[in-house]
């Protein structure tokens, strides 16, 4: 998914696998290899040694282990330390894969794995159970959502923060925020470049949710998430920019303006067109398929119900090959509104 | 390079990694991972159990071990006998890649492997020296070269052939060709789909000889044969075609007209795009990068052999992420000619 999607958005992708299995874990059973740590930092040194290291952007997502993400996090450093001399010539996304809706998929111990590297990262994009991970608070309200970012910012200095997915409408009321997205259910994307003082600049851009569970979405929006913020930094009226130290803003910058902001609104578009044409295609495909299934329902309750999962789970696959025009020119819009609350 | 080609052909891809190298092994140095064939059963089992195996074509390429050539070819015959009883709907396009230019770079034992696995695929795609190797037959002229796509069909009984490769121009000179491509330095390549008598109907297209080693051309050339060949199917005349075994046309069809010469020709034209840009970027790296590479001229004569060899293959590098809409809208058109010589 990352790959495919940085190379449609015209990125030259040194693809280092960290796991290879033969399907995602939507299906909920699959045969693979997991990457060790030393295989890992094997595949870093053959790099190394061609003269194959001068990447401008590093996007590090799912590693198998604390090992592993021990090993990417070493490989992540490295890079920085070679364009040290050459401020904003490397950029390290990272989305510290842990877990979601309230629950960690990793061992326990990815977790203070992930707290060690962080600080080395440029931006970090989690979730909002990741978050919670991260800074140790509960995301219950506007007021928590914005302390959260607020502490990864000082805990991890790390210059820029997307919280990737909050449902406002499952969070509590709040007396600035009564009655949270009560029209329709929306999903709400957080994103932060921090000031010179280290406080948080928010912005917030809400887009439809859809009612679906796709398997990849946040590897999608990693993955546009390093195309767009390039574009909108070497777009940016700040011709400096590109050679600051970590793209960060200068302090007049509202949080509107934000590159980080732009770039999250051109990745929701392209993400709401592809997932709005999956579910279409998704839907015909559940109906054309309708007919086999049921001819072929032979077997006890269990096995029935299983086949279905399976079927349901091929038919929500993200349709993008045929899709990847709207990656490069969305055709929705969706705009960043400052944040609201107080912070 | 195979994955990306057919994605952009419009392909949904199932990717199983034989390898994990962290670059081709045109650096001539390499770190990473090789699958066993247990790996790659491993990884099948895994799409059978999550009934992820209705594909319409496999692309099997370079396997590193002859039980790995075994376990592909295991694949290959299970997802013929899923399809069985719906012919035409499964076609196996084979890349026997065992070596170039006169020499093996596989072990001895993987030529049986291929030699026993050629007879269930429906299209291979040899170059000259695989060719040979299948054949038995040193490829020196025409007639020679004629000779071995006849033995290929007999033996191996593989309705489809094409060589990718054969310079004429390095043939012998025979009566019928006394001087082959005098003019210009042509690369020939030559296809063949049988006749109900098991016999050749030979195509060749001439394409401009681009003077330079890029790694990835062959696996660029099986991914858009992927592509091209079911869409000449589909689009050919006879509509029976595509339910048609191994879509093997009828007798009266000319070999010009046959849809393997048909995609062919579409395949060498985006290929002669793809490298035309290649070369044209590869000229500029060099110029770019020739200062810093004089200023960091440090070491002794073997080392400094070694940095400029780096330099030369990184920058041959296929250019292909910024020039994929050449794969599916070439600018220049190839055309398949008759064999003029007797078979």
């Amino acid at each position: 998914m990352a790959t495919l999607v940085m190379q449609s958005m015209g990125c030259d992708v040194a693809a280092l696998n960290t796991v290879h299995f033969s399907n995602h874990t939507g299906y909920q059973q699959f045969k693979g290899t997991r990457a060790t740590a030393e295989e890992i930092r094997n595949l870093y040194e053959g790099l190394c040694m061609n003269n194959l290291t001068d990447f401008d952007v590093m996007l590090s997502g799912y590693a198998p282990s604390a090992a592993a993400v021990e090993a990417v996090g070493s490989i992540g450093i490295d890079l920085q330390r070679k364009s040290a001399d050459r401020s904003g010539s490397f950029f390290w996304v990272l989305d510290p894969v842990m877990g979601d809706q309230g629950r960690l998929y990793v061992n326990d111990d990815v977790v203070p794995a992930y707290k060690n590297i962080i600080q080395h990262a440029d931006l970090i994009l989690p979730n909002q159970f990741e978050a919670e991970v991260l800074s140790g608070i509960q995301i219950t309200s506007l007021e928590t959502l914005a302390k959260a970012i607020t502490v990864i910012h000082e805990t991890y200095k790390v210059p820029h923060v997307i919280i990737t997915s909050v449902q406002l409408s499952k969070l509590l009321p709040s007396p600035e925020n009564p009655s949270p997205n009560s029209t329709q259910n929306l999903l709400t994307i957080i994103g932060s470049t921090t000031l010179s003082t280290g406080k948080p600049r928010l912005f917030r851009v809400d887009v439809p949710a859809i009612d679906c569970f796709f398997s990849g979405t946040g590897d999608m929006f990693a993955a546009l998430t390093v195309a767009r913020l390039r574009e909108a930094v070497f777009a940016d009226s700040d011709k400096n920019l590109r050679n600051t130290k970590s793209w960060v803003s200068a302090d007049d910058v509202k949080p509107t303006d934000l590159p980080l902001a732009k770039a999250t609104e051109r990745v929701l578009a392209s993400m709401h067109n592809v997932l709005e044409r999956t579910i279409e295609a998704r839907d015909a495909e559940l109906v054309a398929t309708a007919a086999a299934a049921a001819a072929g329902a032979e077997g006890n309750e269990e096995e029935l119900k299983k086949k279905e999962h399976l079927r349901r789970t091929k038919a929500a696959e993200i349709r993008l090959v045929r899709n990847v025009r709207f990656l490069r020119e969305p055709t929705v819009e969706f705009k960043a509104k400052e944040w609201e609350g107080e912070y």
